[in-house]
């Protein structure tokens, strides 16, 4: 690491961006980072260098990035591999921050790792700060910057939202962004920093602990560059909002794997987890976890505690839930004796008056209001509501009053409707309210275990 | 258990069905029963049955089983809970299995117990067997016969294929199919008993382990009625076909939960991990890990090794794909040098080599099934294929290609395309050539594992 706490926030709200190697060709790396660029709707100055042209598209065409006469913010640097060192000594000339997308280092061998050995040099030399090289670089939703090359048309882009995402991988957190996008789950700040020869998860970490724009952050990680930094800068961020981690290259084969894709080691598992512990970190475990926990953190504020009630129309699927939230470490208490009594009088001699809540097939939409609101009223945490859409009396109206009532009661309350066409067209417009929904027992009891973590 | 061993295949291809309880009245239960028969195409005969109505539909209404003057083969009971037991003696003089609909017995408290004994009474004395009561009854593409009485508005109907689904839980079994029925996945038959007086996953196993139109059994269970005799019959099917099991009701919460859900105690689980240990049955954990084992066991056939071949277009993918096949017992074996050797005459040298082979943004159609062919030909039992679409040379037309070359490589070729819009649209494509695709690494892993247990 060479500038510690230095502040990058020029990488998340440039005024200016050079894109070097820039290209007029459709379906070029840099041709696709200027469309993401303005797509997005970045309102700084973009500054195309490449001295094969006079102008890209509308905008006038550099031959270098000393030519623009101009300071800037950062330099994003998508040329071929044994171009980049060149192409950096020239950026570091006038920008603050460089995102070196081109791959072919460290990843690639004893030649690349040289080349970063370079990078880092001139890092020192012009005091530019590097993030990549192998990387996506930043998508941001509040400065609005998007250097992600994948076209829109292969990849979405999710709106704003309160979660930022660190990745390593730039495959992981396009996918994610790509899964969040069509779910209509925003972000605030993703970034792939790919082989982290200079920016890594640290000082993202440092930037993204006082950014209000993040309420929660998660980390996909396969190794850290400094454990001792990671663990202070992460303890520091998750006092104020929740740090999640998914870290990879756990075992055999997946170490030497992720070894080779970005060039670190990812260490011993065991060492990380106890790094997680001791900074305050959740661990999410795998990709499915990590959107369970993005859809979570969301819309709902983590709590304190750890009771959750379960409340269904389908007792088997109620009991799958409990198990799942159990294996989580969740506490499916028992219903108190005054809960039951205040529900008895509401509710027919035949409905399950515990916990899990079995409203059976007979249930109303005025039955499962009265379920959540009196449910969460006292006693507990959160509400998983396991609503499935099989009994009868059951009507599309439920949906917005179920929005409304979950709103009203100010604590999370997950819906969990596995189904088919009918399922998830309902779930689609509890989403269109803003209200996120699970399609499985095991996705909503991952989800409550992050909100519980708070 | 009344009639240990019988033949019970009168409830999956009966000649004649009874509804006893019959009504003209849309969203009655039993109407919605009648639509359910009439939809699939059931080609026996049909007999309402209620003194209220002269005819229902186009259909005569009888007012008693006896009055019918033949003898049938299934009467489905659907009348209030108190009419049960005279409804199931009418329907022991001429009937030779029924299934009780109606809910409000033994999870009901007391009295519906003492109404379930009074079932088995009467089965003792006329012989008729019993499905139920508090259950959906039989859905079978084999014979078209659907006894579910959710309308096909709210739940889909899966098509014809090789897995049988065993289930406690009525509202399990009908996630289940509405799942499937949405992702194109077939069904050979399905059974919920509910609160099993009488007939149970025993029998049903006994019958499914000599069904030829049966090629894996996947059973949900609370509880076991007869240990014993479940680990006979399992393993005695286990020998012949997959059988897999959900053992929900693990620990405290969920174990009350299902005592008071089907009125049956779920026992320790330890017991029953022993048990499906004991008798060969795949353990299956929750409803994700069941989707995923119908998805791929409803194309690919079990292998008998554990060697898994990852192959990625994206670095951090794979990885996260090889920790979670280390996860569940998997073999992300190295590569053997001869294969190295292969393939790196044919790729260029910055594509990782490896297991996990990578690749790389650069892939092209040809490279992926290059990768597949030569990689599955000698060393390795299965592969995950985790197909992401960013790679610019990647194009449409890989889907009907990849789909030919899984076909003819004769191994399970798992795809794992997580992603937004674009990739779902190619995982549709996928689909409609008979090609599972699994959106998450946990879930191909998953399904892989199940695989390999054959």
């Amino acid at each position: 690491m060479l500038h510690k706490k230095q502040n990058i926030s020029f990488f998340f709200s440039p005024k200016s961006i050079a894109i070097i190697g820039s290209s007029p060709t459709a379906g070029k790396i840099s041709y696709v980072i200027l469309k993401s660029l303005r797509n997005i709707g970045f309102q700084g100055e973009i500054y195309p260098v490449n001295p094969k042209y006079k102008s890209i598209d509308d905008l006038k065409c550099y031959n270098s990035v000393s030519e623009i006469g101009k300071n800037i913010d950062l330099a994003v640097i998508a040329v071929p591999a044994p171009l980049v060192l060149d192409s950096l000594k020239d950026a570091g000339k006038k920008a603050k921050g460089a995102i070196i997308i081109s791959a072919g280092f460290g990843e690639a061998g004893k030649e690349g790792r040289k080349m970063e050995d370079g990078i880092k040099e001139i890092a020192k030399e012009t005091g530019i700060r590097v993030m990549g090289p192998n990387c996506m670089g930043v998508y941001d939703t509040v400065s609005m910057v998007d250097t992600f090359f994948v076209p829109a048309e292969r990849m979405g882009r999710p709106g704003k939202g309160v979660i930022s995402i660190l990745s390593q991988s730039g495959s992981f957190a396009s996918l994610i962004m790509d899964e969040l996008a069509l779910e209509g789950i925003g972000v605030s700040r993703v970034v792939s920093y790919g082989n982290r020869v200079d920016v890594g998860e640290s000082d993202c970490l440092e930037f993204l602990a006082g950014d209000d724009n993040t309420k929660a952050v998660a980390i996909y990680m396969e190794s850290v560059d400094d454990g001792r930094r990671f663990v202070e800068a992460a303890a520091r961020c998750a006092k104020k909002k929740p740090v999640l981690a998914i870290k990879v290259g756990k075992r055999g084969a997946g170490i030497s794997a992720a070894k080779s894709h970005t060039g670190a080691m990812t260490g011993m598992y065991k060492i990380y987890r106890a790094a997680f512990m001791k900074a305050g970190i959740i661990e999410i475990d795998g990709y499915e976890g990590l959107k369970d926990a993005c859809r979570a953190l969301n819309i709902f504020k983590p709590v304190k505690g750890r009771k959750v009630l379960i409340i269904t129309d389908g007792g088997g699927i109620g009991v799958r839930i409990s198990d799942a939230c159990e294996e989580m470490g969740l506490d499916v208490a028992a219903l108190p004796e005054t809960l039951q009594k205040r529900l008895s009088v509401k509710f027919p001699a035949y409905y399950g008056i515990n916990n899990p809540m079995d409203l059976t097939g007979s249930v109303t939409n005025e039955e499962y209001l009265t379920a959540i609101a009196d449910g969460l009223k006292d006693n507990y945490d959160m509400a998983i509501v396991a609503l499935l859409w099989g009994p009868p009396k059951l009507s599309e109206g439920l949906v917005d009053r179920l929005a409304e009532t979950i709103r009203r009661v100010k604590k999370p309350a997950l819906i969990c409707s596995p189904g088919g066409t009918f399922t998830k067209r309902m779930n689609r417009a509890f989403e269109e309210k803003g209200i996120p929904v699970f399609s499985s027992p095991e996705s909503a009891a991952r989800a409550a275990a992050v909100l519980t973590k708070g």
